[in-house]
Order: C-alpha cells, then structure tokens, then sequence
C-alpha cells in the first residue's frame, strides 16, 4: 500500500460578510487529497482534506514543503507495522520532518489539511466511520463515541447596511432549523450600539435559547473589561475571544472582571500554545470553554496530544467546544466525548455544514455511519472533491 | 510616487549541516524586490528584501496574500503625508489587512521579507544608509546610531563523521577573522558527547575569547536541566534555547537550574509572543539575552514596538541580540544601540554576511555608509539581485 498522489486546489468562499477583525470577501479554502494504490469498486481509495474558514488557503506551504516531503519519503515508513495502512501519524511525522519548533501559522493549517485527508483515508481504508476510528486510535478518544453532539449557530456577521430586523430574522431562522444557542459577533461598532443589537436578538429569542456573543480578538484589555461590564447585566452564554487570542494577560484581567463563561482558542494553533493558554490566560477549567480547531492547528495528531496535555491541567473533556462547524470536527467531538461543535448554517458552504440528511434537533445532531468523514455524504462538496480525483 | 512591481524569487542555500532539530540541505531563502517608479540614474529605485536561514522561503503566501494587497492598495495610502515617499509602516499596514490576530508562524516571515525590502527602499529614496533612517523613524531609534556593532561567530554545527579537530579549527578560524566570542551547536548527540567537544573548543580558545552553546529549542525540562548542571562548571557565554522556544514553564525550569546567561527567541515570531516570553520564561532582564529576529517576525515595524514593550518590562536595549546575521539586523541593532548581532563567517552566503570591505576588529564590525542596507556593497549578492531587476 502506497501513496500515489498528493494533489490540491484553492477554492474561493467569497461573502460580503464582515467580522470585528476580518471581511471575508478574500477568504480561500485549500482542498486536498491523498489518493493510494489501493483499488475499490475500480476506483482509487483517497484521503480528503481542507482547512476551516478564518485562515487562508495553503497552497504555497503545501506545494513547497509538506507534499514533496510525503511524496519522497520512503513508503513504508508511513505504513503502521501492525495494520499494514497508512497511518495519520507517520503521515504527520514524514510531513513536519526538518520543520523548527516555533512559529505555529500557516504552517500549522496546511498540516492541519493534510492530517484531516490522513484520517479520512485511514478510517476509508478500514472501512469504518472516522469518529469510531479515532476514538479507537486516540489516546483520547472514548470507548463508545458520542451518538450525537451538542451544536450552536455562529452568525451574526456584520453586512453593510444592516437592518436589526435581518439580524433578529438570521437569529430565529437558526432556532428554526433545530438550534438552541445562537451566536453573534460583537466589536465591529461601538459598545452602546452592540447592545442595542444584542439586546434585540434576546427579545427575540424563544424561552430555552440562549445567544452568545464573540469579539474575534479584537478588544483591548480596557475595553474587553468595559464590554464584560455591560454583559454582566445580560443572560450570555458566553462571551467569546474578547482580546488577542495570545495575550493571557489581558485575558486574565477580562477573566476578573467577567461574571459568566469566557470563550476562546481558535486561534490558538498548537498544543504548546494551548498549553500556554491554560497555565496564563486565567481561564476557568470548571466554567470556561476551550475552541482549539484541530483543522487549523496541525489537525487530530496534534490536538489528541492536546486534549491529554490540558487534561492533565484540569480541562475536562465538556470544556472543548471547537470552532470550525464541518464534520471532520464534529467527528473530533464525538469521538472524544467533548463539549459540543460550532456550526455555521447556510454559510461557508459548501465546507461548513455536517452530511446531507442529518438535522439538528433540540440542539443536537448526529453523525453518518459511513466509512470516512462522510464528505461524499454531502452533495454540495461533490462537484469540489470530483476535481481532484 | 508608486509602487509599479513587488518580485520575488526563491534560492536554496543547500548545506550539509544540521543542528539538534533540522539539517539544512532543503532550506531556502525568498528574496523580494520592490520596484518603483522613481527613476535615478537611469534606473527605477528598489527596495530588496530576504528571511533570515531557519525558517523557509514564503513563495506562496508572498504571491497568494501579500504582494496582491499592496499591488491593489490605492498607491496614495502607502505614502507617507508628510514626506511624500512610501512609508515602511503605510506598507506594513497593508501587507496585514484582513490577518486574523495570532497565529504568528510563516506569515511573519513573509512580511518580515517585505518589510525588509520597505525600508532598504525608503532609505535609498532619502538617499541616506538604513540605519540612520531607522534610528529617526522609530520608537527604539537612538539619535546617534552605534558606529561599530559587537557581533559572535555562530558556527559548530553537527556534520557526518565531523573529526573533533575540524571543530576547533573551525572556531579557530573564526578568532582569526576578529571574532572573540563563537558559537556552536549542542544537542544532537549525548551529553558526554557533547561535553567532549566543548571542552575541546574551551581548551584552544585564546585568553579573552568565550564560547556560547546552542541547543535548539530540542531538549525536555529534565535533560535541559541536565546540561545546566555540567555547563554550570564550565565558562559558557550563553546557553541559548535549551528548550522549546514557547515553552515558557520549562524555560522557568532551566532558569532556576542555571547560574549563567540565557539565551533565546529566534523563533518567537511576533511581539505579542516576546512579551509572553518575558512575562512568562523567568528571564532575568538584567543578565539574559533576547534573540528575536526581525527578519523571521514581521519585520523592524514589529520589532520597534516589540523593543519598546519589552522595555516597558525591564529588558535595556543591550540584552537584544538579534539571531540571523546579515546586513539589515546588524543595522538595526546600530540603529537602536542593541547589545549585538549574530554573524554565520562563510554560511549562509550570500544571505549572512556583512558588507564586502568590512573586516570584525576585536569582535566588532562598522557598517557601509551608502543609501539603504548596503545589499549592492556586497558583491555575492549582485548576481541574485540582477535576478529581480
């Protein structure tokens, strides 16, 4: 059993949305697939993989370094002796090899790309569904996986020319399609004016729904403080990201002042900073939630480590909620017993969204029982996956 | 005044060495051009810039992020008002539009490449040398910027079937140049080993010459421990980066156990991470030494604030030391009175080295009085430059 074929393509995901940090009217997805010597149904079996929304495609890190290396790299070294497959392990070795500690970005996504199409592949070429092969192959994994998982609808994106009503309508259309805890991004405009929004939303939302707000790291301590104050008054769910993703400090001083849930970690991209994060950030690990994105921080290999290193540090499995709603992190959650998943109904298509045929209900949604990630489970990924076959 | 091109070419700089994490027979080098429409002489002005070895070349978010930004900015919002010329910082600013915060990794030294070329340029539109017009443009600049910069030779590294005695040539030579303090690499083998070929280094050097010693970021707590306690009975000058460059508890570790000089932050990469590194590592501000490097981290736009902050905390400007020793780093470090540079004699050529004509004198170097850095004052280099006119 050999990789044949390393291949990618940027694909855009042009929106006119905006949050308190970024538009998103650039913003690019790299897709990849591991495709192997093993035959089914006259076809190849392949791996595929791609990053979550917020970081950028990864088509120069992957052409110039991880592919060639994976490409050269003697084919037995990637195949686990006892299995006789290819590992995501090895795979994630032969991929890092010559790379300096330090420095978790970009590279950091296109590993994150490579690992998930690893996983998909090895759980294809087992022909069991990725979730139950994690939980099997993990250390953190759990002896019987979560049948469904608890997931929220992020929205609540800044669009010019705003109307509070297409807010209030976004909000309620996501209670509608089975959530129960919404969220909206605040920081984007002065405090006075978000309330105004937030305050609308929770008029509306029925009795047993709950919102929460996310400021995308972009306040200062000062201000990050000033919007807890004023949220302290309201019934948040939590209140996500409110300084820059690494400045512990400051977050430690929002920590103090904030009477709820605090929220952060996706962009937090490897198990040192999520390490760093818990020793300094002051964050609560009885209360506070914990959003590390395996797809954007070296993927599953990592994070597993991750879960096990930030265990040790009193983090129970329920306070890790990702960020990045697709079903490669849902597999994550559910394979891991942890808290719940974001989901981004109807946007970020067709890369966020979990498989065609599974709604969420109360709050809740189920994951496939096919082979894989299930991404061939999911129509609208079709014609993207089709190009690189 | 405009921006008419941004070019970039990718160079290997191909060697058969290694240190404790990687070896260096792939590793490879961006260099940038910026052109413009001001022509001198005949020719249009431009602003060359390169990364620092240890980190790879950034073809792919150079052309897929950054270069696009600048090329559809409106070519007024990257002039200064005042002057009239392009303003490192204006370019700076637009290099980074719609970056999501954290995840400083690649992405950093792709705008450090750029910022590189930014101020070669709009030193040599000023028509005075870089590092007279860093030392007035900035926060860090000091008003009479140092003549002559102290600078160590960083060598020693691990190559196949090395004979001890081609070790202590090697730093032998280096005091030959003008050197008196040398580097070289630990780590790679046991610590016996290791201490074998320090003390052969230790025995040869002249009276009045030092010898630091570089791990790497490779080592646990418990084995960086380890080396503290058999170099403590030896007259190191640094220990430089015994363990992982975030791991800052560790670092702790190694402070408590070692009764010399610290070393590291070559791969921190962003101001935000330096600070974590002093707020964090247990580095004594007194007597430790910070390696950040502009070149790997975003550029001296980032790094003037990141020297200003980390006064703010106690650390003087003579415990900066940037890593990467090359013509732009040594500027900086004359511009804002830091307490040296770092210098590779005869690798990483044609990147590291300083200005042809220019020899160390009892371990300190003066800088070319010509516009911008002074790339052109170095004959290897011309040849690649040429490449990009």
């Amino acid at each position: 059993m050999r990789i044949v074929d390393i291949r990618h393509i940027t694909v855009p995901i042009k929106s006119d949305m905006a949050n308190a940090f970024i538009n998103f009217s650039k913003m690019d997805v790299s897709v990849l697939a591991i495709v192997t010597d093993v035959i089914r149904d006259g076809k190849p079996v392949i791996g595929y993989g791609f990053n979550s929304n917020g970081r950028y495609a990864q088509p120069g890190i992957l052409s110039h370094r991880i592919i060639p290396r994976l490409l050269e790299a003697n084919p037995d070294s990637l195949i686990n002796e006892k299995t006789g497959n290819l590992d995501p392990k090895l795979i994630w070795q032969s991929a890092m090899i010559n790379e300096k500690p330090g420095g978790h970005g970009d590279r950091a996504v296109a590993v994150g790309i490579l690992d998930m199409a690893a996983w998909d592949l090895a759980s294809k070429l087992v022909e069991k569904p990725v979730h139950k092969f994690m939980a099997e192959e993990s250390k953190s994994g759990i002896k019987t996986p979560l049948e469904k998982v608890w997931v929220y609808a992020a929205g609540g994106y800044y669009y010019k020319n705003q109307a509070l009503s297409s807010l209030t309508s976004e909000m309620l259309g996501y209670i509608d399609l089975g959530y129960r805890t919404v969220k909206m991004k605040i920081g984007a405009v002065p405090l006075a004016e978000d309330l105004v929004r937030i305050e609308a939303v929770l008029n509306v939302l029925p009795s047993g729904c709950t919102l929460a707000v996310d400021a995308n790291g972009r306040f200062s301590a000062q201000l990050a403080v000033e919007y807890a104050q004023a949220l302290n008054k309201l019934p948040i769910h939590w209140y996500e990201e409110p300084t820059d993703p690494l400045d512990f400090q400051s977050l430690g001083k929002v920590r103090s002042a904030y009477e709820g849930v605090l929220a952060t970690g996706e962009n937090i991209m490897s198990g040192q900073d999520a390490k760093n994060l818990a020793l300094y950030g002051g964050m609560d690990p009885e209360k506070d939630v914990l959003q590390m994105d395996a797809a954007l921080s070296y993927g599953f290999v990592e994070y597993d480590q991750t879960l096990k290193t930030l265990g040790d540090l009193g983090w129970k499995s329920s306070r890790f909620v990702p960020h990045g709603g697709h079903q490669f992190n849902l597999a994550i959650v559910a394979a891991c017993g942890l808290g719940g998943c974001e989901s981004y109904p109807g946007i970020f298509e067709p890369f966020g969204g979990f498989a065609d045929g599974y709604k969420v209900e109360n709050g809740y949604i189920s994951l496939p029982e096919v082979p894989g990630i299930g991404l061939e489970s999911k129509a609208s990924l079709a014609p993207i996956l089709n190009q690189l076959q």
